[in-house]
């Protein structure tokens, strides 16, 4: 499957944290940097994802705001 | 300012590109790693964002998916 | 490669249109049922998509509200 | 009232279920086709959802992405 | 039509400023404080905003960042 | 910092409640006008968000519809 989102950055899982209904997946996309996507705790389990997974951190770019100092 | 969007992600601004109303910006968050954002072309002169700016992308983890292959 | 958006929805394209950025692309998900999605015009471009296409809206759960009459 | 966004899909709640502060919403939106909303509880409350009722997934088109195989 | 949506503020329209495809529109929701909306053209047309219409800005609660200075 | 988000309103936190994972924070922009934003139990902590302190909700304007009666 090929996606519209126009970020589709590689990396491993780090960290998964289930909630009642909600899950944080923390994937590091480079030494030191970090992503967390919080998401469906059914998308974990649909996905299996498991820390030491390789993944991808997938962001649509209407979504991401640009910031500086 | 400090927000609470978990990812805030520094990087180098390679690219401003804007339409009629929304401006395409991209940011070189690592080697090789590009990341788009959709912004309003007011935020693009508010920010003065320039070619080789230093910046942040900066996305709520609420708008982080997880991809695996 | 497979998503954490739990909603993903097969349709055919029924409509593309470019902005100067932003492009309008419809898919048809059932007879009569159209759904509308703004994507940029590179995401259009990298997909090559095009009228008459098999395609999926694919949506995050955290985007989709619920009204009521 | 009359809303901006696009994409406004009758359908009828399948599966209710509340978490500690997100709620999970499914809708039937045509034979076998399931939309899954994540919304607050306190929204479940405010609208009296209920297993059965007719309701409308609503999603704004910059939040739909599209997809090909 | 009662919506999910937590945030649904009263204003009046100040601004329509049409694209190619996404138009910006600014509501204003109390003395001097004005709120941005990019949507699509279509939705300006279908709703037929016009300067100086009552309207309300409506936004999913998790799409609502905090920021403190 | 500053950010491309158009939309960032001054207020005061009148409620925080933190649930497994997702923290519901209320912030009041005018009397007897709240936000919810729907954010990480992480973001509470990292930004310290009490009930009285001076906050901005922060929202990109690709995330704000516009409805009519």
């Amino acid at each position: 499957m090929q996606i519209s989102a126009r970020n589709v950055i590689k990396g491993k899982v780090v960290s998964v944290e289930k909630g009642a209904t909600t899950a944080h997946v923390k994937i590091e996309i480079a030494a030191g940097q970090v992503v967390t996507a919080a998401i469906t705790n059914d998308a974990v389990d649909s996905l299996k994802l498991t820390v030491g997974d390789e993944a991808y951190a997938v962001v649509k770019s209407s979504d991401v705001m640009i910031a500086v100092d």
